[in-house]
């Protein structure tokens, strides 16, 4: 942490944060300027609130020199990450494609669309069974019915699975039956829920909140993290912004960023980030020419008839031309899928 | 809702549009214009994805025409729900303030602060148990110890009590302690959490999450409201923009705009709005002059050594200073603190 | 125009809002529901400011069923407009890349970068002369000898050149040396310089403001062809939002958004929409597989003793992998570069 | 300028910035940790881009430690300035008021307004003869004539009058017949005619543009001072968010912010800032809680006929009203009205 006084602080007033730095178990380095004092603290400043510096009397400004995470952080783990789940496999060279509808509706629906999906090289199929609307008034999804049936197909098609648990009370039975459990956007910062994620043995997919930084994103895979569970997905779906034509703003450069950053895999679902089917194609393109670790979109067989989201499902044949051009595009920078 | 179709649109694709508003129970009107043709459709449109219609053939815009939620909605309401809890009242003609530390940290500190807050003139004495920190390394709150201390010093000085519920799990025991529920911003669209809180007898303080539209606010408000539970008081904290001189923006225009279109007392949160002990009592004031129905604001007699959120709590002279400055400004709109 | 009257409107005040709608010219439509009554104005709106309505007693809400702009807008114009300037071709089925350094700085310099940058298949040079700096203390540009020396590079190398106009009174000058003409992001509202570019006859390459929307950049374009000159190419470059991590948030959505509601080519500048030399070539490539039309890239051969913008420019050995990488991701969507 | 190293930094590396450091004058200060290398550079860093820094090889971070301006800042110059222009003064213990219509209409509409807000308090006559309006299509001012009319307006209130300049061309005919010359947001970085307003010796009223940060605010005030005119009154009018009930959100913080870090007046914009005249009372007031120095309003004795802005222009009497509210709320902190 670097600590810039004002001009006009007093020299006990450098020396009172002198002091509380060295009560935190700082190390205190004091670069005297003509102007201005500068104190480096070299230390820990995890768990440290850097805004008890910048109240105190005399201070100009507080900067952390260093990420506020420390397992997530590729600092500390040069090396990418590799999440493997049955025959998927996250961060390597291969750019991996989970797909399938919004919600698990019924059998039939959902075997139709993951033997399509499976098809067209999807690794993963996706489905939701608890559903977190917006509306109080609208579908809520199958439960624990729809994870059961999730499993079943997975089991007779060898797809792995992913699906969204809502709340800590859901995780049981979750990990009774889904093979990559999904933290959904709006949990990104359920604190309860990301520590209880850090004691399960299954890979968790963190999506980005909708107003979280890349890195609240990284700190809230610090927390899974921090209880043991190293394999964590990123998911960037898009940040809100002021841009009204679109549902959200899918923020592209976060692929790059992310993986500066970090040694966790990230993923992108073009779906949320653009919430219109004729977006999907074109972003799920870009987030794999941007160097994505994949992809997780949502595919449908009849949309029109969609209990949820239908209007940002692709068709299947949609799914298997969009396919075709990411395989080109992976090539062209050195990947596969 | 009103759907606009493109000029290029069909008379069948005119027609799908029109059979798949009367499948979902609208009245339809059609307005045809040289150009274009316009599709009303009168009824309910809770629950309904508008986003089926945009991705139809030959629509070019589909437009909402009535608030997406009912209960909250002044349209439905439109005299003012006041909130009682002990003396405290909020949505009348009284300004009311909540006041106290971040976190209860122990008996004696809590009586300290409280009684000060008390003299000053705040209604509800607030401190949380359950802290959502955003680092896994920080103080995490005194849990049901902090809740049996709410308790007994709102017993013992007669003041009502606030704090916050992290999670479902945590609801009894709340329950069983604590006169007002608090759901924090990064809950606010928690949408289990919200559903049980809608069940329950005992008023509901909800903040605004980081990037939540006003409308959105009010869905949230709407979810508790349709188990029953008409007890919610909206709060302002602060939304995520691209300013970063400030840890948030706080947006004092939702005060007067929630007002017109909800029915519900807000009040702001300058603590957590602005992050910074010499930022809370101008936006404290503002907040006032806007109009809102109360404030809730942090106040820690040695801040310093606050175990949380110390940068941002300020001094009981302090407090008492703000109190007098709101009283003046309360009465300059009419009301009264 | 839709105007939706509120549950308690009198027939007065629908009267009313009639009789102003049709003051305005328009034909009005009236839809008579159980609770409401809706009011479709059938007209041209351009011109007009619809708050006028909102702010009507009995006005609920007043909802645009047409766009603001028409000559920038696919409905008017469903065919691709294509710009042509030289070799160089927008809005057809190639993908055109502009590159060069950020300023002028020197013949040599200049003529250095141009020779790499078309051997790698650039077809267009760019190049500062005028430089707007946020700082009053850094470098601002070489002005009308940096104008000398782009058109002089052009003719040698046959390559045509863009570089930005930065206010009226430098218009001519620049219409004398350069192909064409750039509005930087920062006037993008320039209205008054608007104006003046529709009455020239060379393209004029028009940036995205950084906080504006894409409805907002048509409406910048729409103020050029209203004064005749259709020979516009929108760019991407990023907006500003929330994160902090990347100097701007590069918008890839804005790609297929503004192609569908415009025929006006659109390319995308990575440079400035990351701020960052190692983030250049991800998203040069994420926007061509988004479907640009386009690229603007600074590159520097020595890009550590750049007078402006070093930091994000690339060497030249890095534009000719990307280029290749490129070609390939073109070809995956049916394009050529 | 504080450059923290990577942890694998080499030896060379940390020398190679030290150099680059001294290079740009800097006095470079070397704290060596256990885990890395933070490296202090004291010097001026005005005209310095830090992003040259940013992509060294390893560096890891970059982070400034004073402000980029100079002259604008509070640690240049404590004391407050204080802009006078005839019987107004902005930054003392005054809360001035600018009132008047958005744009000169006639001379009879000019007369009658500015009557009734001189009567009401108002020091300063607002009205604009040259329109910047996104609309191609709209009303776009009366120009000179309109320039002409606040000047006799003005002299035979004996009350100052500002206006807005849209461009250099103007800016002579502006000086002749206007006390105070505004620039608007959307010019905020309109460098060029900063430059210009730099030599004049008549004040400015520089407003805040819709995506500027604070800092970005000061550096465009920094502009015009570089050039020898001090006499700058910022203003707030409302900045770009998600949030879309309101037109803009109204930055209240950025009030007591700017007041923290610059010593030059802030006034605000509730008639910009909401864009709806049932928000501008609330507003105002909340400013002038929250310590502006200033307000600018746009009052109309007939908006429902007014050629612009209409909508957000409250009635004489509302004006009336508000004044007396604010005199109230200013005493309530100390200030005058």
């Amino acid at each position: 942490m670097v600590i810039v006084m004002k001009d006009s602080a007093s020299e006990g007033m450098v020396q009172a944060v002198c002091e509380k730095l060295e009560a935190h178990g700082f190390q205190v380095h004091k670069v005297v300027g003509v102007n201005q004092t500068i104190l480096g603290g070299i230390g820990d400043i995890r768990g440290v609130d850097l805004r008890e510096f910048e109240v105190m009397e005399g201070v100009y400004e507080v900067l952390r020199i260093t990420e506020p995470y420390k397992l997530a952080s590729r600092a500390f783990h040069p090396e990418n990450t590799v999440v493997e789940v049955g025959e998927a496999s996250f961060g390597g060279e291969m750019v991996t494609v989970c797909a399938g509808p919004c919600s698990v509706e019924s059998e039939e629906q959902l075997f139709t669309i993951a033997r399509e999906v499976k098809k067209c090289g999807a690794k993963v199929l996706r489905a939701g069974a608890f559903k977190p609307r917006t509306s109080p008034y609208a579908f809520q999804g199958l439960g624990e019915k729809g994870l059961q049936l999730m499993q079943q197909v997975g089991a007779e098609l060898s797809i792995a699975t992913v699906s969204e648990v809502m709340e800590i009370g859901q995780l049981d039975l979750m990990l009774r039956y889904i093979d990559i459990i999904q933290v959904g956007a709006r949990n990104m910062q359920n604190f309860a829920l990301l520590r209880e994620l850090g004691h399960i043995r299954k890979p968790v997919l963190l999506k980005r909140g909708l107003s979280a930084t890349i890195e609240e994103l990284l700190m809230a895979a610090e927390y899974i993290m921090s209880g043991g569970n190293y394999n964590v997905i990123l998911c960037e779906r898009g940040i809100r912004t002021f841009e009204t034509y679109t549902r959200n703003t899918m923020d592209i450069s976060a692929i790059p960023v992310t993986q500066k950053h970090s040694h966790l895999p990230i993923i992108a679902d073009p779906s949320h980030g653009t919430g219109r089917r004729d977006k999907v194609a074109p972003m799920a393109r870009a987030a794999v020419a941007a160097g994505a670790n994949g992809l997780i979109i949502e595919v449908h067989h009849d949309p029109d008839h969609a209990l949820s989201d239908g209007a940002q499902s692709i068709y299947p044949q949609q799914f298997m031309r969009l396919m075709e051009e990411l395989r080109m595009i992976a090539w062209a920078i050195g990947k596969r899928i």
